[in-house]
């Protein structure tokens, strides 16, 4: 099998491309070529290829298909910060980039139909929401990279509907406990006040505890990614993105599970540091689904923040 | 007031230009100018402007805005089954022209920020649909130009949030009766078994008479289209695209309506036909909607399909 991942130098990019080196295969089937592309150089692993590249540049998309991979997990983009920040460069990435790959996959011809496994989120959805969100809730998003995401959705499905290839685009939550650096994201305070005290950090809390929100680990994302490349396309009908499941926590139910595993001292270590801003965007996220669809296709996420912690603490702490 | 029309020559272009020219006046302003587009020349009216080009062409969309009209009615779109036969064409017109306007309007800069009207569709509704669908039912479009029209629908959404326009998408039901000859799209039997009955002709129909669908009349299309130029953009809030009101009837109760208004000898020129692909294409599409935000906002319909002909007789017979 020949596999090409974009966004190979991101955080999500860079553990799939570790659990794949690692595997050999994706659902049984040798890896043969394994294609790291990012803007960035991308860290390489044993036998894989590295192409660096702005794939919103006339030919990248193309290069990339020059050996014509059976599986595509397409993961580059602009993250939401910066496509609020920047309007122009999010468009050109998170959409013109899109739409250029799937063109070239629809150009290709000569009976090219490779798996497309494409990187959505929650940030398709806008609030006003119901108390859960279903497969059947509007895609209303209030970002531009919610709305490059969604678009992203429908070409996905349009493009698969016509046969120009085999897509499935997964919605992730937030992934908690992203590991690095705490960064200037909004949403950044759910890993910091996880991670930063169990590094013997402090780390600021800026909303208070009763603020709810949807999550999954890093090591669920990947898990979702390589289920969604071997399912079987048949099984997914028309509707070609799926809600992934997660859990529904508060940030007071973070701090429970941080204290039961790592005890008071710890979690001591969390500041409040009130920011009506950063409370405000936060209101406007999702904070519950019922994934029913992915859960009956055999996507499967966390059933606890303890075990959030956990997957935290043995993938990087241990 | 200053406002421009893409799309003018199509049936509700040419029914909306009337209507203003006739007016003289959208929502109390007068009119300015009045700039009719259209790829084919659209029939000027007094005082009217005609400008024929192919939106999809570079500076097209420039040159439209060069008088910064106040409002814009962008109808401007290949046709659904058009959209579905010819792929390129129907992303051109459908999803980069639309772009390309909106494009043009936000480089405009120095404040510029026009009323957008966008006719979008029930297309992008796709099946499996609960019994009605309501204001907060999933984006999936089975079609071509369904996705087409969702994605400009979440443009117009963003670029409105962002305050490059003020949007507002309206989701046409399905015409009926539209005027003139009978076309080859799917739905044309709709209005063609009452069209062409009341003129004395046999009019085919394709389906069983329990086939339910979704409808409004031209006047309503372009009632429609006159209330949301002169909507408050801020009662909208976020969610930009409306489904309009409409009324659900099945076959059935279109033809005992034609029967109580015209008679046994009129409904006897409709002529069974069973066609198995055009059932199977109809049986995709929506069939009723609660249109609770759209209602609210004073946006109004037919109530019977008795009233639909009167419409279709007074406007088009008398």
């Amino acid at each position: 099998m020949k596999v090409l991942i974009t966004g190979a130098a991101g955080m999500i990019g860079r553990k799939l491309t570790e659990r794949i080196a690692a595997d050999g295969n994706v659902g049984g089937a040798a890896i043969e070529v394994l294609l790291l592309h990012d803007v960035v150089p991308p860290s390489p692993v044993p036998g894989s290829r590295v192409d660096t590249s702005d794939l919103g540049q006339p030919g990248a998309t193309d290069r990339l298909l020059a050996e014509r991979p059976d599986l595509i997990f397409h993961l580059a983009a602009v993250v939401s910060g910066e496509a609020e920040a920047d309007f122009e460069k999010g468009y050109r990435v998170n959409l013109d980039a899109t739409r250029a790959l799937f063109e070239s996959i629809r150009l290709m011809g000569e009976g090219y139909c490779p798996r497309v496994v494409f990187a959505s989120s929650i940030a398709v959805f806008g609030k006003p929401f119901p108390d859960t969100i279903d497969d059947e809730f509007l895609l209303a998003p209030l970002t531009s990279y919610g709305t490059q995401k969604a678009i992203g959705e429908l070409l996905l499905s349009d493009y698969s509907r016509r046969g120009f290839f085999d897509g499935i685009g997964i919605r992730l939550p937030t992934i908690c406990v992203r590991p690095g650096k705490p960064n200037k994201a909004a949403s950044g305070f759910f890993s910091n006040i996880i991670r930063e005290p169990l590094n013997g950090e402090e780390a600021v809390l800026p909303v208070p505890e009763d603020v709810r929100h949807w999550f999954a680990s890093p090591r669920s994302a990947v898990n979702f990614l390589l289920h969604a490349a071997s399912l079987d396309g048949n099984a997914l009908g028309s509707r070609r993105n799926l809600s992934m499941p997660g859990l529904s926590a508060t940030v007071g139910e973070q701090i429970d599970a941080l204290r039961r595993i790592a005890g008071d001292s710890v979690v001591a270590r969390i500041r409040r540091e009130p920011d009506e801003t950063i409370t405000r965007i936060v209101g406007g996220w999702p904070q519950n689904f019922v994934a029913r669809r992915a859960t009956e296709l055999g996507f499967r996420s966390e059933s606890s923040f303890d075990e959030i912690i956990r997957v935290h603490i043995e993938d990087e702490l241990t």
